[in-house]
């Protein structure tokens, strides 16, 4: 049907669903009318970066002046930032796993209570590429984990549960066709790593701890490598694996900067 | 001696340390002349929040009149928000351990080149309450991973490097004691879980995902409570053991709200 699935059975019990941490709820808005013809979103760290996507959306499909502002549609929060440009919605996420779960967790119920059809999700923004040309995108075909492994480790209380973190392999593949028109950023399908931590997790030398060796770093980016990764970020695996048990057609294009 | 540790040998190595979440850095800033007195850092989940707390430090303090704002000092970056009251600092770092970690190491970094002694960091905000009345407030001794142990799992390149959780007893104890001034909030101290996840690792059932029963959830939060819990949020393992580490006198406070 293409709708968005929650898989929560007290949901439908529920009176009223509070959007708590995008300030929207199921009584307070009229999510059907505000977001029903939602096509796609496209979500990132920065809520800055969100919001220049939104006026770049809005000036590309001649909806705006140039200059002309976006409302914040989360602004009674400041956890997130939201806003639209016709059928595409541009959120931020925060940084790391568990700042994006939040996020999708609440989008997820949002689209589905506004009965959107057929949406797509891309997240953008910026990644450490590995063995790659600065100024590169990556589009993941997968989502590894710290072991080069296709899966995501979610706790729900105190059992882990082992999610896959495939994400579409003919969106991604239409990305990479799009790309060709676009020939100042040469763009790639491959694994994108996940980590928990942004300085020892990612094998940083300038964190305030360090507890390895530069050698060490090397041998295991060169496994990183060999093993397909392309590029390392924090938000991934837990994106890949939602939007997948979700029902939402679901990418990561990354630009590697440096 | 009081001052803030780095344990990494690279970064004395190093011509320029930018703090790039932070928008500071070694070169661009006089990181001593502008926070070399700095005495306590508070840090929470919102850069509202964290604003309007350093404006409440500013009056406290006698430091400005009624309604003078105060600036944010990361103002080009939008990752975290920072303000000052004299030799206060309140700092945001988002939610979840990523996002928390990627500031403490920036700014156990600031404190050391800013050659800051005998620094005091608490961490400020709210949680969810385990068996205690709404509008108490805990104080924690020790954070809890799922399973309820002291420690917090750190992935370093492959390897898990597990550290230890404990807070400062004293500085616990001193802030109960303080708390005895103000009736309307009571105060405890107790154990803090930590979890990855705001919807599924903490048992709530209105997540867009929700893969246990209600039984199993009160069966687990009994054992929790059983094993000294009393309030949960995303955060206190990673700042408990990335202060231990730095030589950071820390603790958490946190509201339990409904």
């Amino acid at each position: 049907s293409g709708l968005v699935l929650v898989k929560n059975p007290h949901l439908d019990l529920m009176e009223e669903d509070v959007l708590y941490h995008l300030d929207l709820g199921t009584k307070t808005h009229n999510l059907p009318a505000m977001f029903g013809d939602i096509k796609f979103v496209c979500v990132g760290g920065s809520p800055n970066r969100m919001r220049a996507f939104a006026q770049f959306m809005q000036r590309e499909l001649g909806l705006a002046a140039a200059g002309e502002d976006v409302a914040d549609i989360c602004a009674g929060s400041d956890r997130y930032a939201m806003y639209r440009a016709g059928p595409v919605l541009s959120i931020s996420h925060g940084m790391g796993i568990p700042s994006i779960s939040i996020m999708l967790h609440e989008l997820i119920k949002l689209l589905h209570h506004a009965k959107c059809r057929d949406v797509t999700i891309i997240r953008i923004g910026t990644s450490g590429g590995l063995g790659i040309e600065a100024g590169s995108v990556v589009i993941t075909d997968t989502a590894v984990d710290s072991s080069f492994q296709p899966r995501f480790e979610q706790v729900v209380l105190d059992d882990v549960v082992v999610r896959s973190t495939e994400l579409d392999k003919d969106l991604a593949e239409e990305l990479l066709t799009c790309s060709r028109d676009i020939p100042d950023f040469p763009t790639l399908i491959g694994h994108t790593m996940c980590t928990y931590d942004f300085y020892e997790g990612q094998g940083r030398l300038d964190g305030a701890l360090c507890s390895f060796s530069s050698e060490k770093k090397l041998e295991y980016l060169r496994r990183a490598y060999e093993a397909g990764v392309r590029n390392i970020e924090m938000e991934s695996s837990a994106f890949a694996a939602l939007c997948g048990l979700c029902g939402l057609k679901g990418e990561s294009c990354r630009l590697h900067l440096l």
